[in-house]
């Protein structure tokens, strides 16, 4: 090997390309008027070696930290983030996420969890661009994934270097960034051993059940050996796909403004297109609707209905997210109540865990938690908790973590917060954004729902818990 | 394993998924005019079977086969299909092809030679459409190799279940199909032992030193291991490229119909699309003029003068087939002399290796020789060889092989008949269709060049060789 060894600052270091990234990210995703960036800080070496070429590139920088329940040492790794960031005298937050247990899946609900938080964090400390420290090793391991999993030019797109991610990030005005996206992992470990960083392993990085762990330990060696240098060849395929992937969003694009009728499609005009066309077409469609892609035999079956020469036909088909329903030859996209928005019930997809905060209750007749967006009330009523009793407990507000459960009368049987709330109509998206009341480990109330009737009687001197949201009145 | 063994009955085994794919050919590849199919045979364990279905299938097929001369048992391998050939009744041909050795990109060449032999095969014996063997496990060996060669979506697409080749196949009506691109090897070998079919090991099949060798013993058995089933996945993945790359094609062919002014690229058109458009406009350009595709760095290059906006520069860009210049904003695409057609010298490219002709010359004026597709004239000349010795030699006529040396006279050096061609200003292509004769193991006159001076003397009763093309009069 007589390659050269590269320092941090050598033209095409780690430090060389991130500058050359912040660059590029100057022009259309750092606006001037929010300079600040975050770094998504995991405490491993990627995010790591990042904060510290951030922190010397001079830009105002905070640290944000997810702490995830699926490490016995999550606690230790925020610790060692915490005290990396006071090092650098860097702002430093975190929130914790709670994964749906046992459920398929565990490794996208955890990432759609934990950009959520990175998110609201970001909003909280207003920082325009989140930074995370994908490299090119992760790069072409996702290329990887995505064409193992049968993918089309989307998947084999990979990462790119910088996008806007509202599904993700839940806000259109946040930007995401990978300054590291072309440095090998071998430089960044190089680069954090010459500046003396410290970092944790994720030992779930070594847990063969994860594809990706699997694709690392037991593909990319043998590819190493047989193709040397594959990574960049790899990378260079995914930015050719990328470039694809924009032209066929424009095609879309231009083709769906000539297609649409208000908001339906007019099938009249599509079936004039390719049968690739029509595909893409739709797929734009729904991507712009932010409805989940649609797979490709529910596609073909919706095409093979859409070019049927039976104009005047009704059709209903059935989209996770929406129906697709066709009438005088329009096709139109009619969305499920509730329109999915990201957030759904604990218990399938997980929490942001807001710590749970602790009051008592003086016998006001209402107290405001703006943190948990709205005001808990306490009516005089004839039937509901003991006003004195109440008086005297250890209260706390929190969101549900999932798996509460709720007995509303003694003739009714104790169910769980997910069945009370799918019982009473409420969408998941709302189930989130609803507090629960509990005194001491007792659950006491949960908004939306009611009182457990454990401590509710009938009598004089009683209150009942009723909810506010901030909002929307939502019945409490 | 609970997976059903599946005959070559089953529905979806080898013979139904040919069944179905002859189908799909009959609508848009075999006309009813030229229903015969000719399959690349090998002898190897996928053309095996190809052949059997074929015949099976009642299809008019005959069985081509090409010798190369890379393996010492290139011999035993046109036997054993010619043998298989005759024993189902099945007209045989073959054709040798010498692949010019010790260069880089063997392989490449190899491939060449053998789909222009193929080609002229199926024009030879009235085949519309060769059939090959390609499989499910080729297909995606295929695109593995092109990620890890950094393609875009045109390499990322694979192989087309059917496709026109005319740049391989040398001819624009023959078409190309691969009945078997969706069967696994695995059945393939099932269903040969079920119909006890014979077939040969290539060798080279395990030949490290070629890349897909390297991908298919050392990357492929980790990613069963760690992916089961991941072959279907990747030809899904695939098929979504292919339709990717069919919607670039398309926007390609309406950008350059919007910007193209007779023969040249308007640039003030072409500067209003987006850069990745741009690129699209001129990849699609290129293939349309069947010009070999530019990399992505002179591509790169090319688009930035193209947007700057010097209008009135002139511009002067060098691609290995062709000059891009611009003039007035107008780019034109001025071909090198000469338009290289797929044909190169044989020093550099190999050939199809037609068998010499072996002939006496009786004292004729001229000899026809339509194999060669030409004429000899043994003109009277006061300088030239013996006529009484000409008579009296064992002559040959044949093609290059490459490596042949002549020395045209005495007072000048002997040298390759590449170097003479060059130095005669001779294209690449044309030197293909000039023939050689030799007497004995001399050669004797090489046409084009002349004379080899070893038996060229002043006197009485001397010829002089001269070579007349039927199509074009080329100097001899």
């Amino acid at each position: 090997m007589s390659r050269r060894i590269q320092g941090p600052g050598a033209a095409s270091g780690p430090a060389a390309q991130f500058a050359q990234a912040v660059e590029a990210l100057r022009a259309d995703y750092l606006p001037a008027a929010m300079p600040r960036v975050a770094v998504a800080l995991s405490g491993g070496l990627d995010s790591m070696v990042l904060l510290r070429l951030a922190h010397a590139h001079g830009l105002d920088v905070c640290a944000l930290h997810v702490h995830h329940g699926l490490s016995p040492n999550a606690d230790a790794w925020r610790d060692h983030c915490a005290a990396a960031a006071a090092g650098l005298g860097i702002l430093f937050d975190w929130r914790a996420v709670v994964v749906a247990k046992g459920k398929s899946g565990i490794e996208a609900a955890a990432r759609k969890l934990r950009y959520a938080a990175l998110g609201e964090m970001c909003r909280a400390h207003g920082a325009g661009v989140l930074l995370t420290a994908h490299h090119l090793d992760d790069q072409v391991e996702t290329v990887l994934l995505q064409l193992l999993r049968g993918s089309g030019p989307a998947g084999l797109s990979g990462m790119d270097p910088a996008n806007r991610a509202p599904g993700l990030l839940g806000d259109e005005r946040l930007a995401m960034a990978r300054p590291l996206l072309g440095v090998a992992r071998a430089d960044l470990e190089r680069c954090a051993r010459e500046l003396g960083i410290a970092w944790v392993e994720d030992e779930s990085n070594t847990d063969p059940r994860y594809a990706r762990n699997a694709l690392r330990h037991q593909v990319m060696p043998a590819l190493a050996v047989a193709f040397p240098g594959y990574q960049q060849r790899v990378a260079r395929s995914s930015a050719h796909t990328r470039s694809a992937q924009r032209l066929l969003d424009e095609l879309g694009q231009q083709d769906l403004a000539a297609c649409l009728a208000g908001d339906a499609l007019d099938l009249a005009r599509a079936r004039l297109l390719s049968r690739d066309r029509i595909d893409n077409l739709l797929r734009h469609w729904f991507t712009t609707r932010r409805l989940a892609m649609p797979s490709t035999a529910w596609l073909a079956q919706m095409v093979a209905q859409i070019l049927s020469a039976r104009d005047d036909a009704q059709l209903l088909v059935e989209h996770p997210d929406v129906q697709v329903r066709r009438h005088r030859d329009l096709l139109h996209l009619v969305p499920h109540p509730p329109e999915l928005a990201g957030l759904r019930d604990p218990d399938d997809a997980g929490i942001i865990d807001r710590h749970a905060q602790a009051f008592v209750w003086h016998g006001e007749a209402a107290i405001d938690f703006p943190d948990y967006g709205g005001t808990l009330h306490f009516d005089p009523a004839e039937r509901g908790v003991d006003s004195a009793w109440l008086q005297g407990q250890s209260l706390a507000i929190d969101f549900r973590k999932g798996g509460e459960r709720l007995r509303l009368a003694h003739n009714r049987p104790t169910r769980s917060l997910k069945m009370h709330y799918q019982a009473s109509g409420i969408p998941a998206w709302e189930r989130g954004r609803l507090p629960i009341v509990n005194a001491g480990v007792d659950l006491l109330f949960a908004a939306g729902l009611g009182m457990d009737c454990r401590h509710v009687a009938d009598g004089p001197g009683r209150v009942a818990l009723r909810w506010e949201s901030a909002t929307a009145a939502i019945p409490g």
